[in-house]
């Protein structure tokens, strides 16, 4: 593949990193951070062969660019990331939406054909170089998002590098990514928090609490400004399914109080049954 | 502890009979239930020294009968277990809910006030005595529900069995603990159900599913008909948090329809510190 430039190199740039040397699938990795002591990190673990904090002078030198920062950080960087880039060049990243940032992608780069969105459906709750790890992306879902204005040359070297990793690549427009994202994940994300907001207040609830309210909650505790990245730049598509689970809590609710019990059972008869089939298919994105 | 009778020796009936042998709290461990090869097992793996499927023939020797059924169950076995029971038994349950257990509890037993009401905070997904574990109540809290009517000495044995489990005791009237175990446990079972009802009918959205989604509606799989009797018996508590629950979603739903990125952040922000608070908090049940 050539140079790998990673611009932003932690939990997720770093176990691209990681990967792409242990697969031995670059030839030279460039980790690109804003604070030293994050590119420290990221040359004592291995996860670059070499670091900077100049995006444009580590974009200049790479057959690949990987965008690995939050949504908002994406679409700021596109100006500095055209700058000098080859002209055979690849952009790809890693962001949770996948809309706006191949939009700014098409509208910033010189050549919009040679942005290809990306999502591999692999994470952690952890942060940083140091939890990064290279088999992340094994057996996971690897979401790539071209549109018409795509290079096949480009999805190629994309796809390519999404198995070299170890993961399933999946195609789908970004506007089907971000549906169907909004749905597996964004509004979980809302619905944990929206529950921790609720009933954690109460201090004897607290104390008998068990492992289903930290199961159920457990995502509420991510990082405010990258949810709120995220949870922005899909607005639109959260509302139908969060619309969905307001009437179903409704519905339950409002059988409970008048006594409809054959009600209750087949309402949650339904849900259980469709809970463990999810355990019967595949996915790993945390 | 003299002679104990366990009705209903299943996943918590088997762990209690396992954890009194173990802990040698009991003379003798008497299990109780309804078919044969429920009773073989509990046998075999030493959960009780004695079984039948004759409840009042086993209540009628014990001094402490330990009820570990679903809460319907409890309530409908309460003529039975009355019968021929000695005069200083007493007589307490590991049910879900503690208003219509100790309700029913006082009014069919010749003594209400050999009834104590209990409710250790340890569970599992698991089910069935071949699940058992003499450890599960370790560390958990458990809570106990007298009434002014219940005798001192009542109360004192089922706090000593308690404790002797390795449990820690916490007293509440039944209508506080069906408050408090609303909001931690009935309120987020019904929350983890109706998102699974809301998103798990899409196809695409499962394909790209991750921990979170699985976490967050893990709880769902749980069995329909105790359920049901769970949130039939505790259908007034569940109300209010509920509808706070929809109104944190309708807020936060709103707020991005709006635009409103200051408000996004800032709810997203608080959900996440009262989440974080939760994790240095204690708690046990499943």
């Amino acid at each position: 593949m050539g140079t790998v430039a990673i611009i932003g190199i932690g939990l997720m740039g770093g176990s691209y990193g990681l990967a792409l040397k242990e697969r031995r699938l670059a030839d030279r990795v460039i980790g690109c951070a804003r604070t030293q002591s994050t590119l420290d990190k990221a040359l004592t673990r291995g996860a670059a062969d070499e670091v900077t904090d100049d995006v444009a002078a580590a974009c200049s030198q790479a057959d690949i660019v990987i965008l690995c920062q939050p949504p908002d950080a994406i679409v700021r960087m596109m100006p500095d990331i055209t700058q000098g880039l080859k002209s055979n060049a690849v952009v790809t990243d890693a962001g949770s939406v996948k809309t706006v940032i191949v939009k700014a992608g098409e509208a910033y780069l010189n050549d919009p054909g040679s942005f290809v969105g990306g999502h591999p459906m692999a994470g952690s709750e952890k942060t940083g170089v140091e939890n990064a790890r290279g088999d992340l992306f094994e057996g996971a879902t690897y979401v790539i998002t071209p549109t018409e204005r795509t290079h096949g040359s480009a999805v190629r070297t994309v796809w390519d590098l999404a198995e070299g990793l170890g993961s399933r690549v999946r195609v789908m427009s970004p506007e089907e990514h971000d549906r169907a994202v909004a749905t597996a994940s964004h509004v979980p994300h809302i619905v944990a928090s929206a529950l921790a907001r609720a009933v954690l207040a109460d201090p004897e609830a607290k104390e008998v609490h068990g492992t289903g309210l930290r199961d159920t909650t457990r995502v509420a505790a991510g990082d405010a400004d990258l949810w709120r990245q995220i949870l922005m730049s899909n607005a639109r598509s959260v509302q139908d399914p969060l619309r969905r689970v307001e009437k179903e809590i409704a519905s339950l609710r409002k059988a409970l109080a008048s006594g409809d019990s054959a009600f209750v059972e087949e309402w949650l008869a339904t849900g259980a049954v469709m809970r463990r089939e999810l355990d019967a298919s595949r996915g790993s994105e945390s």
